[in-house]
């Protein structure tokens, strides 16, 4: 038999009856001959109300206890889909991320998986049993319960059936991927298909459908990814290999991200180790760093911009002053009313013009951008907030999103 | 240092509020110079909330899953007091029950400790961490989550005191042990001690305040056991050996059960393998039987009376059908409006009377009984509901309790 991942998001789980509905998708999949493996995330906003509780108690809770608290939140979710599986007649079995041999490494409440034991999963698909995952959680070497963070589920389930050899199945609360974020440009495209290297960038650039680390591990062991709609009557995206997403166009999407801030080190004292410092010390500090751009040395300093997540501020100005007591002469400057504007394309490989085409639609529409950084098959850039949305729906418009 | 281990019940840390109090509590102790280990039970009625949504799923909702799911109620209150903890500037650590090295057997949702491996809690203490333990839970050798049903977190509280070689503090919503329940009884004395052998007669015998189970891990390790209310202030009761507990009464205490249901089995042919078919059969299904009395052969047939908790009604219905096939001749009534009576005394070992004393107490207050068994130190009677408080009231009154 074939094995088969699915997993079903927070709002797919969001209430009794929503469970049961899952159960029942469940099922209909077991009975076309398929051993199941399913993957869950806390009910609903069951994991704001447990923050909450955490924040009431402190304003910088422990990471060990954070991890501790919210991983009940699937726990909670597993043991009612298996009872509900049971309860219409098939055998099934919950498992918390330890009991399913996921093993983390890393810092409290984003650990990464360093390996997943797979035995006793494979010993309860063996005896029949459909096998009900806690997403988004495993146990370290000292074993303690750790989270691993945002696309925490995502990445439980392609991680599985990466070790499954299997294809995985992403339901969530929308209906597929799209080249630009229907909500903002309505009349954006969905996609049949995507290839990892695309959906990576789009993932990362704040697309929000999947989270980058999970679409990495399908890339890595070449796992098939659907996306789509939790009540399944809808056609998905796939993810797949690039060399099977035929007649590729040169650009697959466009995607937007407003959760950024934009820190810029003037003046810094032209430098390898000086740089090298900046970004050590924001590293140590467990900073995010999304874009990087430096321009080239002039009068003998340089000026480097960069974006984080506006949750790393604390963290940010705690280096930054550490940085200005070694650092003597740079000046900072933090804007965050910014908007991240990203193209992506797995054609602009193959194809040049993408960055003209783009900055000359800008140039037409009066749209200033403050920062530009290029990847293989992608051009991002930093626009003003207010910028965005009249970015998204000229782009989109001339490069036929 | 001294290890103590201490216990908070449900209703003491039903919200932050109170989790911050118990926190306040336990520093003042651990700066007295104590190593403290702290076992939890769920937040106030959480239980309740996901027993609720369990029951939405399945009438009768799988035991194992059951584990799965209630055992998250203790996992939050640990992560909240450690958070508490340390937000109050003390290194604290959270465990859960595989966490604690509480390793269990029997079936879910009723399970036993079978040991505690107790390395990982000392290693802590060592390390000046304030241990807060789940209670009510463990894992078994097949590695799946499981709990101890009722008076857990008491059982878990005891156990590891008993492996700490400690004193064990339970901290609950009462003030102490009273020879009469206060409620119905508001007369009633509170003990300043009482022995194990007594403490486990009345809490078997439903005096509320402590399950018998944890009690009799306590006589059987010689753990000192303090109960008292939760805020520290009133002064409670010790529990502790009998040969420390000076000038006893010969009776210490009156408890009182509503939640009895007696079945009466008539015509069994007299065969004392009839007899043990009953209780294996009834076994077999779990229930739980309390009293037993049958009275002498007659006719070659005799009468057998049992009481059981109401909750196991479906099975002993399953029970009785099936006994009716081998035991073709039997009737079988049943009486839900039943409470039990029962009066304790260690002293009852070498005082007589005692019996003849609580006959004529409810022989001149018109009380009529309907079963009657007795004990080394107890003598417990099945009456109707109704006359439960002026039972209790005749007798407290009567023999000064």
């Amino acid at each position: 038999m074939a094995v088969l991942v699915q997993k079903y998001g927070g709002t797919s789980v969001g209430s009794i009856d929503k469970i049961k509905n899952i159960a029942r998708r469940v099922i209909a999949d077991k009975e076309k001959g398929n051993d199941m493996v399913i993957v869950v995330s806390a009910m609903g906003k069951s994991t704001d109300k447990l923050v909450e509780m955490a924040k009431a108690i402190s304003e910088n809770p422990c990471n060990r206890e954070m991890d501790m608290l919210l991983s009940t939140g699937e726990q909670i979710t597993i043991s009612l889909l298996s009872m509900a599986l049971k309860e219409y007649g098939y055998d099934s079995i919950s498992l918390t991320g330890f009991q399913a041999g996921i093993i983390t490494e890393g810092d409290h409440t984003k650990n990464r998986i360093a390996e997943i034991e797979i035995e006793n999963i494979k010993n309860h698909l063996k005896n029949g049993k459909i096998v009900v995952v806690a997403g988004f959680q495993g146990i370290n070497e000292n074993g303690d319960i750790t989270t691993l963070g945002r696309g925490g589920s995502d990445t439980t389930a392609v991680a599985l059936a990466a070790r499954l050899k299997c294809q995985c199945e992403i339901y969530t609360d929308v209906d597929g991927i799209y080249s630009v974020d229907p909500r903002v440009f309505p009349e954006a495209k969905k996609l049949e298909v995507v290839s990892y290297e695309e959906m990576m960038e789009m993932a990362s650039l704040g697309a929000g459908v999947m989270e980058t680390r999970a679409v990495e591990i399908g890339f890595k062991y070449k796992v098939p990814i659907y996306v789509a709609l939790n009540t399944g009557e809808v056609i998905g995206t796939y993810i797949k290999e690039h060399e099977k997403v035929m007649e590729e166009k040169v650009i697959t999407g466009l995607a937007a991200t407003e959760d950024v801030l934009m820190i810029t080190i003037n003046n810094v004292e032209y430098n390898s180790k000086n740089i090298a410092l900046i970004f050590k010390k924001l590293a140590k500090y467990n900073v995010n760093i999304d874009m990087i751009s430096q321009t080239a040395p002039f009068n003998g300093v340089v000026n480097v911009s960069f974006t984080a997540s506006k949750n790393d501020i604390f963290a940010i100005d705690k280096v930054v002053k550490k940085l200005k007591n070694e650092l003597k002469n740079i000046e900072v400057s933090k804007d965050s009313n910014i908007s991240k504007i990203s193209v992506v394309g797995i054609g602009m490989m193959n194809q040049s013009g993408v960055a003209g085409k783009v900055f000359k639609i800008f140039s037409d529409n009066n749209i200033e951008f403050k920062q530009v950084t290029t990847s293989e098959i992608s051009i991002s850039y930093t626009i003003d907030a207010e910028d965005k949305i009249k970015a998204i729906t000229v782009l989109a418009k001339e490069l036929d999103l």
